[in-house]
Order: structure tokens, then sequence, then C-alpha cells
């Protein structure tokens, strides 16, 4: 599995695909050159530099030494890269796999685009915790320095709606077939942002200078979210944002939500097995389960679990149409008024 | 390879993109439902059925019975597409090879949906002939009649340009590993219609109510094609054209060309090792084969040959700016001229 891990890296269109991803580059580019300061003769360590396209930005931005470390093929067209814009003196490709590194002093900065899809897909994460438990001065940066996953549940009309009549045909038993098929797995696909039925809920937040692997084997979070528009509840739509390190500037963040720039990674939805029609105020309670699963460590399970509203805790203060929540929303409203009044 | 080959229909999400291609669905649903003279009471025979959407469309138009014949098991989807449909009555789904089929009488009209990438890749076509052998009576109809592949150099900026400067840095090396690695397979992916060069080739044209399996088994055309604009000649489009059989209305043609609606077939590319300068009134020469490869009865190779326009010969009346066509222009004109004033 490893050895077919590294290998879909070999394939030139994968990576061609990555370096035509302008707002993932942008992101790293304006992170690193806009905190020159900081970096100025620094030693940073790239892990799975791919390209080299980081490695490139940092040297650019004045570090006296990069360590570009990747362990498939592709690590002879850093060096082309490399070699092209005039950085063989402070950038080393080393063709390894960072578990097998071997560093005589300890890097200041650690930098690595190891964001898969639904953030967490791809496990590459892993390979960069090792490395900064390895390699990483105390104090030193992680470029990008914390990561955040959200999920909010969505339309998905592609699935559900139109198939009553497919220029001329009534197709409702093919849909339904297509999405018992579909609901086995995440879609990747660009969500338009008028689907997102409600405010976006953070899923998983984690630092890069202190998350571990195993606080991330499994991960199980109850969300309660409520309607902000009318429409059918048919998928949860996930995404995530990175935020990286800036003591001089505004920090940058790289986020590739429905409202966010195009990037490579589009948007995660899992299709439900049958749309649920909400308006404005309905609660949406659902359980999300992602775990790293055993046969391959790069990749997570993901579940969606829904659940009855009516059954599980809302906040003290939730805008909900449920009954209690009403009366409760009342109650506080009024004991505030008095307490305003006295 | 043949298993392969049918397994690859049992996955709904092919299907999905097919119904999803309003130009193909509108294109037989128009040709089938403008004929319903000539369809009325007929007998149909639906070479690879898929979900049955060609065969609820002769239904519709008042054919006596449709013979769906499909290898895959998506037969059983087509069985629940026509009984939503109401067309069981109809419409028999047959689940076999047309190969391994037994039909008692003969049938008036034959539809199916072979095309593939190309127009030939898939091969679909063989057993299309095959069936029409077999089964089509003398007169009888072919949806869709004939088929045209054309050709025509074209800019590929994608696997050229911009990689200069990759969001601030130098990838040309990239580039050149890259453009090696997709030179050696066909691509698929929307062409912009700026992008051609010149006016299309036709490099392949036939009908199907007389092509031969042996017919299409290798073609090699010469093209000489005469720039039309100024730019970089970096690949060769191909795309095809179909049309319907009318005899009482205009014919309909399902066009994928560059500036025709999108298709699930989009265009191929084929990407050139290296890119040429051209202008108004440049000859391209350039030799195209298409080989049914052995290994696998259903792909073809394709193959391009760039030739020196100095070199082949060029029509009598040739529009290029090579100094002895610009002569030879100037003679024919000088006599037609002469001619008109006698």
């Amino acid at each position: 599995m490893e050895e077919d891990y590294f290998h879909s890296y070999n394939n030139l269109e994968v990576h061609q695909l990555m370096l035509e991803d302008s707002a993932r580059n942008q992101a790293y580019r304006k992170a690193i050159l806009d905190n020159k300061n900081d970096i100025k003769g620094k030693v940073v360590l790239d892990v799975g530099c791919g390209t080299g396209i980081l490695s490139v930005y940092f040297a650019q931005a004045g570090a006296s030494k990069v360590y570009a470390v990747e362990a498939s093929e592709i690590y002879k067209v850093a060096k082309d890269i490399i070699k092209e814009n005039n950085f063989e003196d402070i950038i080393e490709v080393i063709h390894s796999k960072v578990e097998d590194l071997n560093l005589h002093n300890k890097v200041d900065i650690i930098v690595s685009e190891w964001m898969g899809f639904y953030l967490l897909h791809e496990g590459m994460l892993n390979s960069v915790l090792i490395a900064r438990d390895k390699f990483l001065k105390p104090g030193g940066l992680i470029f990008p320095e914390n990561a955040t996953l959200y999920s909010a549940p969505c339309r998905v009309p592609s699935y559900f709606e139109s198939w009553n009549n497919v220029d001329g045909i009534s197709m409702n038993s093919f849909c339904e077939k297509l999405k018992t098929e579909v609901s086995k797995k995440p879609l990747t696909s660009k969500v338009n942002e008028d689907y997102i039925l409600t405010e976006p809920e953070i899923v998983l937040w984690f630092d890069m200078r202190e998350v571990t692997i195993e606080e991330l084997q499994s991960i199980t979070v109850d969300h309660l979210a409520i309607a902000n528009k009318e429409g059918k509840y048919q998928g949860i739509c996930l995404w995530f944002s990175c935020t990286f390190p800036s003591y001089s500037t505004e920090p940058v963040t790289l986020s590739t939500g429905p409202g966010d720039a195009d990037t490579h990674w589009k948007q995660t939805t899992i299709v439900l097995p049958m749309e649920i029609d909400v308006e404005v105020g309905t609660p949406i309670a659902y359980q999300l389960h992602l775990n790293a699963t055993e046969a391959n460590c790069r990749r997570y399970s993901l579940q969606v679990t829904m659940k009855d509203p009516n059954e599980v805790e809302h906040p003290e203060y939730c805008s909900c149409y449920l009954t209690k929540c009403i009366l409760v929303r009342a109650l506080l409203e009024k004991y505030e008024n008095e307490s305003l009044a006295s």
C-alpha cells in the first residue's frame, strides 16, 4: 500500500493538477514571502516536496538551507526545477521517506502540503508529525500551523432531482440505485454555495505544533445544525481551512469551502440514502465518525449517522423551531427584559 | 478483456455521465421522435441498450417491438426503467452479448450508441455491424446512419504555456517531462474553439449500412491543412459527428466538435513533443494512423506523424504560402482572367 501511495506521485498529471491550483500555491507563497523577516537565515525541512515549489518559495524568502525530502520518483523533477530557479546552493533534495531520514541538526521550520480530501484523506499528516517530533527545534514554526475541518448539511440535487424527466424519460429507478451506490463513499466535487443549508460546524481543529497521531486515529463528533434556508437536506458537505504562522502580518488562511476560490480539493460530500425537507429553523442532528482504517493507514473511513433532533441535547439558547427551544428562548428573553427593567 | 469491458458498464456512474449528456440524448430523441411515420409498427433492435433510454424513445415513437440487448448487469436497471415508463409490453430486455443472440425474425431498425472517444475507441461498433449482418432486413434503417471523424491542428496551451512562471516559479523542466508523458496517449478534454488553427479535415466517413469491420482495422490518412490564424501548433484535435436517418424531415446530426454543445465525449487531443509557430497560410502536413490493437480489440492505437509540408503533394489549387503554390495560384488566376476576357 505504501508502495502504491508513493507510486501514485510518480504520475506527473497528479502534480500538474496541484501546480495548476493557484489558490493553493498563492496561499503558501504569500504566507512564506510575507514572513521573510522570520525566515531569513533559517533552516527549513520540506516534507514530501513533490516538484519542490514550496522549497523554492523558502529559498526566495531567504532561508539559508532547505532540505527537500521526497520519497517518490518526482524528486528528480524537483532537482531540475531547483536548478532552473538557481537555488541549488540553498536547497538539497533528498530521495527518502521522511521516516528514514537522518539530519545532523534540527531545523527551524517545517513546511508541508499534506492536506488530502476532507483534510485527513491520504494521511500524509502522520509523516509531518513524525518529522516534527524528530527534527523541529523547540519553538520552531510549521507551515501551515493549524487546520480546521468543517461540515454542513447540504442539497445534492444531481443525485435527487430531475431524474423523473431525463430528456423525456422517467429514470427514478436509476436514481435510486445510483444513490445507493454513491452513498457508500464520499464524493469529491464542487458544491454550490447556495446548496449549504446551515452555518458550518467545526468537526475538528488542531494545532500542528501539538497534535499527536493518536488524537487523529478516531474522531466522533455530534452536530446539531439549524437550517438557515428552506431546501432539501440530501447530504453532508465537508471542507477544510489551514492557517499559516505569522508574527508580523495578518496570518494567511487557505480555505477550501464552497464560497472560496476553487482548489483541486473541491469539497467532499456524503450523499444520504434519502432526502428530508427543511425550513428555516429546522434542527438537523448528525454524527460524523472519521476513522483511520487499518488496512491502509493513508485512508480514513468517513461515516455519517443521522440522528433524531428531538432526542439529542440542544444548547441552552437554541435558535431551532422545536417547541421546547422556542419556550426556553421566550423564557430567557423574559428574564433578560425583567433584569434590565429592575 | 471482454469481461473487463462489460464489467465497466456495471458502474452506475458511467451511465450517469451518459444520461447527463443532454446533447447526446436529445439528438437520438429528436431523430427518433421526428420520424414516427417510419417507425410506427416497426421492430427495433437496440444493441447495448444500457439503461434502455433509446429503446424507450422507440417505444414512444410507436415501434411495435423493441429488443433491448445488454451484456452487462445494467440490464436489470433497464428492466426497471422500462417498467417505470410503462413499455413492458413493447420492449423486451435480453441479457446477452449481441454476438450470442438468437432472434426468430429479422428487424426493421437497429439503434445503438456505440461511439467512443475519437469515435472508434471502445470498439463497440463491431458488435453493431455483426448485429446488422445477422438481424437487419434488407433496406432496414440504422440509427445513426453514418459517422465522420474530423481532425485539425490546434493549440494546447496547458501543456506549453505559462510554465515559465507558475505562481512565481519557473517550471519549464516540469513542463518538458509532462509533455513527454502526455504525448504518449490521447487526451480527453474540452478544446476551446479558438485553439483550432485550420479548417477541419475528414479522417474517415462511413455509412453504417455498408461499412465492414475489416475496413476499420487500420486507417492511414495524410492531411495537408492550411493555418487560418496565427498561433502555435502544439497538437492535433479529433472529434466526430453522426447523422441519423430521415426521409421526412431534416436529418439530425450529433456533432461533438469544439464549437458544438458539450458532450461527455469532449474532444480528443494528441499533444506534440514540440510546438511550431504558424501564421495564416502556413501549410501543416501530418499523417494519422488508427489501428485496432490486437491485445484488446476494443481499443485503437492512434498515431500522428508530422511531415514536412515541402515534401508532400499539395492540391492543384492550394491556398498555402509556399512559393510554388503562390505561383501556381497566380498562373491559374491569369488563365482564368484570359479565358473570361476572350
